[in-house]
C-alpha cells in the first residue's frame, strides 16, 4: 500500500471505552492500513491500552511532534502526536466528564487539522454520550460526533450547520446506504422525506460514491412505504416528493433510480457471491430502513461515513463497549475498515467528500 | 416424512402467472413434502402447466373426486380435485377478469374446506391483484388472500372480520418475524403501534410460535424509533406502547422481551452458520421493518404464514411472476419452503395457527 501525502488523525473516544485499545489491535493487526496515521491525546492512554490488549509482542509508542512525521515512521508502532499535556484519570468502563472532554477535544484538534490540511482524513473511535454530555460546554451542546464535526466546519467556512446539509452513509463489503434522517423519531424522519432533502441527499451521494468509486455511481432510492406506496394506495410520498426528487436529480445528471419497494431494494444493491449488486448505493428515507440491512449480517465490519463535511471523516459503526472495555477482547474489524475507506476516499480522490 | 391425517389444499393462484407451473415442479422436484397434497380447479391447467415446465420425464396429473384420495396416491403424481367444469381462457402474463375469479374461487373452496375439516392446511400459490380487483363481486373487495380467508372465516365463527384479528408471519430459514401492521401508509403503521395491537400479536406469535416449536418462544420485541427511543429522546411509542405491552405479555406467561433497537433485533435474532438465534420471533411493528431482513438475504426461500385464522394458511412470500410465467424458469422453492411448514404446523401440532 502506497503512502499517502498527508497523514490521517485517529481521534482516541472516550479512554474509558474500547476506543484506545481497538486502535492499538488495529495498529499491530494490520500494519499496512495504519501506515500514515498517528492517535491525537497524551501518550500513556495509548500505552495503557497497548498494555490491556495483551500483545505477544510488546507495541512501542512512539511520539511524534508534527503530524506529517507519521509517514516516516516503521510499521507496527504506535504514532501519538501529544495534544494535552495532562494525563488524565479514568476508570475502565465508567462514565466521566473528563474522559468525555478528552474524547470531545480530540475530535476538535482534529477537525482543525483537517480544515487547515495538516491531516487528510479524520477517523473517529466511539465517544460515550453521556460522558459528552457530562463534559460541560462546549461539547455537551452535541449529540454526537457528526454534529461537532458540522458546528465547526461551518464556523470555518462562515455559515450556519443548518447550510452546511450532511449525511450519514453505512457501508459494509456488500452494502452501502446513506439516510436522508437520523436520530428523530420514526414520525418527524416521514416529515422529513420532503423533495429538497432527498435532491440533497442525491447530490452528496452522487459526488460522494462517485469519488470514491472513480465513475458515476448507480444510485437507488428507496420508497418510503410498504411497496413503494403502490401508486398511493399505501401513502402519497413516493408520488409528492420522491419521484420529483428523482426526476429533479436526473435532469442534473445523477444516475438515480427510484422509489423501489423498500423490502427488496437492499437485496438487490447487496454485492455478494462475487456478484455486483444492482445499485452502488440505496438512499434510505430513514434511520432503520437503512440500518437494519446493513447491520443484519454482523456489525464487525460496518463503517459510519459522514458526507458532506469539507473533509474526510469515516468511524466504526459500534460504541465505547464500556462492558467489555479494558478486558483485551474487543475487536477492531470495524476501526480497520473505517481507516481503509478513509484511505479509499481519501487516496483516490484526494478531494473531499462534501 | 409420515402421512399427514387430512391431505394439504394448494389453491393454484391466477392460472396466467407462475403458480400452476410451481405447484407442478414442487411435486416433481420433493415427492416427500408433496405428498398428501392436492392442487384445485380444472386438470387442464395444472396438465398445461406440468408442460410448459418442460420435465424430461412427463408428470400424470391424476384427478381425485374426494380430499382423502390424495393420501393415497404414489409420488409425482400432482393431483387434482376438480372444483369447475370449465376449463377457462387466458393468456399467459396477461390480467384477466376470467383468470382472478378462478383463483379466487379457489381460495373460497379452500377455506370452506379447512373449515369444514376436509383440508388439515391451505397453501396458496400467488394471485394477481389486477385481475382479482377485475373479477366483480365478491371477489373484488378483497386487497388478497388475507382479507379474503379473514372474512371467509369470520362469517362461518359469526363475527365481523375486525373481531378475528390476524397477523402476517414471514420466515425463512435463518428467521421469523411477525407484523403487526401490514398493507397501510408509515404513517398510519405509526398509529397502529398500540398497546392493544401489540399485545395482541405477541398473544397470537406466543401461541403459534409455541406450536410450531412445541416449547415456549422466545419473542423480541421490536422498538418503532431510531435505538428504541433512547428513553424517549427520539420518540415516545416505545415508553407509552410497546413497554406496557411487553410487561402485559409477560404477565400472561409469554416469554417477550423489548423494546429493542429496531437496526440489531434482527441480527441478534439470526440463526445462521450452525448456531441458534437469540431470539424465536421477532415482533416487528411495521412491513418494511420486518420483510427488509427477511428479503435481504434473497426471497426464493421465504414463506408467508396468516396467523390468527382457524385453520393453517402459508403461502410463498412472492407474487405471480407475469414476466416470466409460462417460460419454464419459475423456480418452486418458496412454494416448497410454504408446504413444508404447512406441514410442520399441521404434522407437530394438529392444531390451527390460531
Amino acid at each position: 500500500m502506497s503512502h499517502l501525502k498527508r497523514p490521517i488523525v485517529l481521534t482516541p473516544g472516550d479512554p474509558a471505552g474500547v476506543g484506545p485499545e481497538i486502535i492499538a489491535k488495529a495498529f499491530e493487526k494490520c500494519p499496512q492500513i495504519t501506515q500514515d496515521c498517528f492517535v491525537i491525546g497524551h501518550p500513556q492512554v495509548m500505552r495503557r491500552a497497548a498494555l490491556r490488549a495483551g500483545f505477544s509482542v510488546d507495541m512501542p509508542v512512539v511520539v511524534i511532534d508534527d503530524p506529517q512525521q507519521a509517514l516516516a515512521l516503521p510499521p507496527q508502532c504506535i504514532a501519538v502526536l501529544q495534544t494535552t499535556e495532562i494525563d488524565i484519570d479514568y476508570q475502565m468502563g465508567v462514565v466521566s466528564a473528563a474522559a468525555g472532554a478528552y474524547a470531545a477535544s480530540a475530535v476538535e484538534w482534529a477537525a482543525q487539522a483537517a480544515l487547515s490540511g495538516a491531516v487528510s482524513a479524520i477517523v473517529t473511535a466511539p465517544m460515550h454520550k453521556e460522558a459528552l454530555a457530562a463534559a460541560g460546554e462546549p461539547y455537551c451542546r452535541f449529540p454526537g460526533h457528526t454534529e461537532m464535526l458540522q458546528a465547526i466546519a461551518a464556523r470555518s467556512l462562515g455559515v450556519s450547520p443548518s447550510e452546511l446539509p450532511v449525511r450519514m452513509m453505512l457501508a459494509n463489503r456488500e452494502l452501502r446506504t446513506i439516510l436522508v434522517s437520523i436520530h428523530v423519531p420514526l414520525s418527524e424522519a416521514i416529515d422529513a422525506v420532503r423533495q429538497d432533502e432527498i435532491l440533497e441527499t442525491l447530490r452528496i451521494a452522487h459526488k460522494a460514491v462517485g469519488g470514491l468509486l472513480q465513475r458515476r455511481p448507480r444510485i437507488a432510492v428507496a420508497g418510503l412505504n410498504p411497496h413503494a406506496g403502490e401508486g398511493g394506495r399505501f401513502g402519497r410520498e413516493e408520488i409528492e416528493q420522491i419521484i420529483p426528487a428523482v426526476a429533479a436529480a436526473r435532469e442534473i445528471g445523477v444516475d438515480a433510480i427510484g422509489p423501489i419497494s423498500p423490502d427488496t431494494v437492499f437485496m438487490r444493491a447487496r454485492a455478494a457471491a462475487g456478484k455486483r449488486g444492482e445499485f452502488d448505493v440505496v438512499i434510505a428515507m430513514y434511520h432503520d430502513q437503512g440500518l437494519i440491512p446493513v447491520k443484519y449480517l454482523g456489525v464487525d465490519e460496518g463503517v459510519n461515513v459522514t458526507l458532506g463535511l469539507p473533509f474526510v471523516r469515516t468511524s466504526p459503526d459500534h460504541g465505547t463497549a464500556f462492558d467489555i472495555a479494558g478486558r483485551g477482547v474487543a475487536k477492531p474489524d470495524s476501526l480497520i475498515e473505517a481507516i481503509r475507506m478513509a484511505r479509499d476516499f481519501v487516496g483516490l480522490r484526494g478531494v473531499p467528500t462534501n
